[in-house]
């Protein structure tokens, strides 16, 4: 029995703190953990910048429901829901996702969530450490075979922990660094690269 | 974080043998485990009338298809996605849930499947025993707090590894012998028990 497992942000989604910063011009929201290592710092500097601008969760939610999963997306996620189970794996907050849950048909999400008071992002919460990989794991002991699918380092940890991986759209880096994996660039090449990985005939 | 996890047959769509006996009138289907304790030669036996009056997988979906969900199942599958990430925990075949599953906008589904050879089906596979509370665990290694419903007996192991436990019209026999449960009657009924179940507002 086989689940896919999906990145989200640069797989169905756009990248959601850079469309943030271009789309309210708060250009400081740009910043990644290349510019800010430590992630609580990163989050907190986040944090800060929608509250010295007034920016309620409301506000950001308007933002990215604006952004639209990406072109080919929704279509991708319905053709592969038709032949496995897909739980969708991200390092993003639910309350960020929601919009764009809904625009793609409600899948599962695991990802982790923000403390909001009174419409104002105060805190956010971690689900675990290592999320993605630890979630592959628990499929594991659930007797599935996990092919796993995303764009960027932070993926590859779920990547390798799967029985298959696919990277979609990586940077050149990526690519570099881990030649094991197949590439895939267009949602085309994603229903082939999971058609091979499957050991069912599709 | 939560998560919802439901039972399929009885919660979201009727029961699958039962229907498939009444709409093929091969009454002999609708034997169960009351009628034939050991399970394995209860499906050996459903398999074996299947072949005997030639009803292929394509065939018997047909007649899944058209028993469509329960009145109002879509509905609420709906409500509840919106507000929690749902995972279906059922204890059917893929093969078989598929047609359903498609009318109810392709949920997450943790289930067993069927071998199939030129279209009959010649074997079970279960992904493993005691699976719905085995995949509760897996969601509480997770840091998921979980909220489970179902209807039967075979429930009743999911709902106690829960955080919360909800019957949708059960028998008497599990209400008796349960009463820690509340029990929900209508899908108005259940959106409440998830909502008091529920350590959000909403």
């Amino acid at each position: 029995m086989e689940l896919a497992c999906l990145d989200l942000e640069g797989v169905l989604v756009p990248e959601i703190w850079i469309n943030v910063a271009e789309r309210t011009g708060i250009e400081a929201l740009r910043l990644t953990t290349r510019d800010i290592p430590d992630y609580d710092q990163l989050m907190r500097r986040r944090l800060d910048l929608l509250d010295q601008h007034g920016l309620t969760l409301p506000d950001i939610q308007r933002v990215i429901a604006g952004m639209g999963p990406l072109e080919g997306a929704s279509e991708f996620l319905d053709w592969l829901r038709e032949r496995f189970q897909v739980v969708i794996l991200s390092d993003t907050y639910y309350e960020f996702a929601m919009p764009l849950m809904r625009q793609l048909g409600w899948p599962a999400l695991f990802c982790h969530r923000l403390e909001v008071v009174e419409d104002r992002v105060v805190n956010y919460v971690l689900r675990q450490a290592d999320s993605k990989r630890q979630a592959v794991r628990a499929f594991h002991e659930l007797n599935f075979r996990v092919i796993a699918a995303g764009d960027s380092y932070n993926d590859t940890a779920m990547l390798a922990e799967a029985e298959a991986g696919i990277l979609f759209r990586p940077p050149q880096n990526v690519i570099d660094e881990f030649p094991q994996f197949p590439v895939a660039r267009t949602f085309q090449e994603m229903r082939e690269e999971f058609r091979k990985a499957s050991v069912r005939q599709m």
